[in-house]
């Protein structure tokens, strides 16, 4: 397989699991490390989150759940918040993720992930999406 | 809802999500913290574990991405990633749940989380378990 | 025990520890996971910081350390800060526990502990608190 | 004051502190980085742990907090709950501050904390310590 | 060697690693924590930036790398990418040792660290700075 | 580019900065994760490391520091403090980078850094490699 078809599967992923928030991230990197824009691209998209053996929903709550247990990259954990939602995640199954890393990684991570989780409903209230 | 219920229902699932593994926590907290470890049955197991509105197999996929991604939790990480097989989970898809770590909390904690995978599917292969 | 005296009890330790900002987190779950708000009422507040065997002003400096530390949780910090005043923590006592994570967790840590400390000072100064 | 007080002193405070086990720190680090062994007799123990303003009972309560929360320095947290032990603080008080942890940073931390304690409460009891 | 030749030594390292942004820590401690002002001097910049053993570009390179990482000390990150420019890093070597991070602890890390250096060269450029 | 240019260069940049280590990580993924193995090849080495703009030297000097401040990586750690000796870092570099580490992560991480360092360093003396 050669590299086009990585990057175009690539942009395709990532334009189907986080959108246009994706698409911003992507375009920002452009005047000052495009070829990390490339690999990112790349890799997590078109080599990881095409893979089979597991179905996008759940990678989406693998993400969500890891990035409030971290709790120190709070504009991802929004768009992934936004990325499970997109792939088929209901709003309850993003709350009920985020309510179980209380147990893995404290109430404090789980309390910003549900803020989190709070303002991503009410944008995406306010534009009419699930 | 009385505490009794909690401790019931949470030693009921606990089984079923950790099996024997939760089992020796338990006892191994009796002479310091028993306490604790009444606690540790009651919330995540009596009030978190047991809530509808987001299925086993997801919660234990959650919970192995956020230990992998932590990095600071082998035991509880092997636990899990049994949890995760005991509910339902294939082999592949943890593998897939970790590797999608490498690129939320990079390549070593993926592949520290890959090699305590390959150290719980060895001992299931021993006493075989799926 | 039954669960309604574990929240009544978490309930009200929770308004001595953390205030009104404690109950600002219980209300801002109240539409997104009701549930959760509950749970932070009942684990943390009726069952841990209302055991005997350490003193409230002894908890509150180890929740200011280890948030300190973790660095990851910037609000949790700050209404503990405040809690630790709250339960008679001096505001010198305060200083020095953020002070002693510069050895433990690194100057970056501990100086924005110490930012978080001086916007609460200045908060309880303008309200004339302690 | 001049460095050579700085170090006296906080030889002495770290003999305090960690007694044995902080020995054999300073000792092993003789052939690798000398200085490093000296600066951290001179500027935890020489600087901060000799500060007025807090006692070192909570000092240490703040140390073994923050080192069970952060969870990656295990070596560390056993020479810290022993710390705390030589300057004042029951077993059941740091118990109690490992329990804490659980809240704020998750049950797989405080649980890790807690088998750091029983061995260490074991060794002390073999060697007839409080 | 004396205490004051520490002060002196740190205060100008300090000046030439990380300038006005760091005067302007230092000053916003004097109220708060002026001692913890001092020791900042004294041992990150009067002991360790002055050893012989590592250039200071290679200082700012781990500094940026670690903090890049650890992903929780924002400000302190914007210091030290200028920091590593003041030494004589070039904004591509920057960017390279954030973009290396993306393997090391995952790319919301690195993306955040080229975020935060896309905005220090804005203002550098329009200071006119390297 | 196609992707066989990628693994091959990959694996050449595997073999000189990770010897025989790296080797030895990538064949026991063998079994479980083919695919992460072929990933660790193509993205780290074939991607990342091969790039210009900063020398191998200043790669492993990030890596060495974000791995020592992360705490969570042991067995990495150690295999990119031999990468680092392995591409032209001295032992003092590598000693001097681990302590700076003090400064930005805390004493436990900079001394966990610096026991792996004297183990690698005692298994090239044994091995008569620098």
């Amino acid at each position: 397989m050669e590299d086009q078809d990585r990057y175009q599967r690539g942009w395709e992923k990532l334009k189907e699991v986080d959108g246009e928030a994706g698409e911003r991230v992507i375009g920002s990197l452009a005047d000052i490390a495009p070829d990390f824009a490339r690999y990112l691209i790349e890799f997590p998209f078109g080599d990881i989150y095409c893979r089979p053996g597991l179905d996008l929903k759940s990678r989406e709550i693998a993400v969500v759940a890891a990035l409030t247990a971290l709790g120190n990259a709070a504009p991802q954990l929004r768009v992934h918040i936004n990325g499970a939602l997109n792939v088929g995640c209901t709003r309850q199954e993003v709350v009920e993720v985020i309510m179980q890393m209380a147990v893995y990684a404290g109430f404090p991570a789980a309390l910003n992930g549900m803020f989190a989780a709070k303002e991503v409903f009410k944008e995406r209230d306010e534009s009419g999406q699930n």
